[in-house]
């Protein structure tokens, strides 16, 4: 969106322009191989060839110095771990990602190109094009990335339709992304393998398309921690819950795995959890762990009988 | 998408918590008639029901204070300009929007409820409904809006298109929003027409639907004004042009006219005017005005008989 000035704007008096900055981004996120019929970046909005089913949409924002810490991570990571976030919801419903755009706003001076670069890298491990995006000067850096995916064949995975005595699953264990930021403010390298989990972010989204082939129930990602993402589950299906255990991944603490978030796990209830195994290890799946099970009383919440409260990462607005 | 905090994060210390906010927000956004099949807000994406022929995407960003004068406009106009702007791009393609979604970034305290108040109203007068979005604490209030639409029938229409002996032709006179905004600052009521025009930008997508259906060769909005707009017509098609005239809004200057921006008006080439003339008298829509013709120099860019430059704005980055 363009900024209301003077019509008199001298262009050229600054050291970039939009228009420069754009063709050298849209070298870094563009993609060589455009499939016939599309048209991507440099148009007033990308052109993708007809999607299969349903069409899923979900945008998510992440905001330097509020979601990465600018002093312990590089720009880039900002940027991979936002449009993976947003390509996670993709997974969350069991949909493939077709294409996403992003928006960004940074002040004068920002490496864009670095941050781009962080998005490239998600988009390409996610095989996610970048099809489109807008740029502003604002006082934050922020990245609002908006994903389009498809459902082909069976419907999207939903929240909501969790059932009484449908077993609880996650697609791994929970806590490395918080472990990896503690780690990191302890003074672990980028590399160390926590602090990689925590810097880029691995949506499920071979995971999600199975679960969805094999007809769960409900589904969700852990993105803000499955001390506040299973109530949402619970709310969304009108029932209740009881854990038998929570899995805490390695190097992490239970605190973390229960309340850290940005794990990205999926989170699922079946009522055919034997089919579900069978079609992950058909697939090449990582077995999914059980964590227990819904069941009918909506503010029945525990885990090994003790009630589990919610708690978990909010924003305040 | 989440910031990465201490698990332990006390819920209910401040005053407004992120679901409590989408709940309310969700009231106004939010649709009392979603069709059959789709899901709206409250999952982890929206879903919508299938897509007719090409899937038009594009994404927009607007930030208080660089696209809106927080002391001269309310916080309502910074929503419904955002999603106005990102409409806009689907009728630059001659496209017809389906959806939309929105990430916000606010300083605590912001009114968000009178931001999503104006995007609901454009949402509404533009028949895209919000079906998602995300919130994020910041320092500067940005809205990010992203459209998915569909082009049914022919395809969508590219800036690329226009060929030597196009006649060039614009759906309004311009200047209309340079000159609200100047009468603002001059002291004019939020009413004034002008004003108006600048505060409630008006997408213009019977026309660019009318203009995809009568085969024009190339289209594009005009969102940074003439004097940058054409030009990049012009660059993404490889070919010069000869204005006969700019047609300057009643109460607008020629200077706003040229490099005002922001009227989202289309910009239309074409072999056969005569049809396009026709078909948007068939629809009821205002006749579009001839303001030239496009040549085959590159560099041939005139305004009755003198050069024709660059003149616009773009972010400074």
């Amino acid at each position: 969106m363009p900024a209301p000035v003077d019509p008199t704007f001298p262009l050229g008096d600054y050291p970039r322009r939009e228009d420069d900055v754009i063709e050298r981004i849209a070298h870094i996120v563009g993609h060589a191989n455009i499939p016939k019929g599309e048209r991507h970046i440099g148009d007033d909005a990308a052109v993708l060839a007809p999607i299969v089913g349903q069409t899923v949409l979900s945008t998510d924002v992440a905001v330097l110095g509020v979601h990465l810490d600018a002093g312990l991570f590089p720009l880039e990571d900002l940027g991979f771990k936002a449009v993976a976030a947003a390509v996670s919801d993709m997974a969350a419903m069991g949909a493939r990602p077709r294409a996403c755009v992003v928006a960004v706003t940074a002040p004068l001076g920002t490496d864009l190109e670095e941050l781009h670069r962080g998005m490239a890298d998600a988009s390409t491990v996610t095989n996610c094009p970048i099809v489109g995006g807008d740029l502003a000067q604002g006082r934050d850096v922020s990245v609002a990335v908006t994903v389009v995916g498809e459902c082909p064949g069976s419907g999207a995975v939903y929240r909501s339709g969790a059932k009484p005595g449908d077993e609880l699953l996650v697609t791994g264990a929970l806590g490395r992304s918080s472990a990896g930021l503690r780690r990191r403010r302890e003074g672990a390298g980028l590399n160390d393998e926590l602090v990689v989990a925590h810097r880029r972010p691995w949506p499920r989204l071979a995971e999600g398309m199975a679960a969805r082939g094999a007809r769960v129930h409900a589904m969700m990602d852990l993105s803000d921690g499955l001390g506040l993402d299973l109530h949402r589950m619970a709310d969304a299906s009108a029932v209740g819950f009881e854990l038998r255990q929570v899995p805490v991944a390695d190097g992490a603490t239970f605190d973390e795995a229960v309340g850290g978030g940005e794990d990205y796990e999926l989170l699922i209830a079946t009522n055919d959890a034997a089919r579900l195994r069978m079609v992950f290890h058909d697939r090449g799946l990582r077995e999914p762990l059980t964590i227990g099970e819904v069941v009918a009383a909506t503010d029945h919440r525990t885990l090994r009988g003790e009630e589990f409260g919610r708690r978990g990462w909010q924003h305040q607005l």
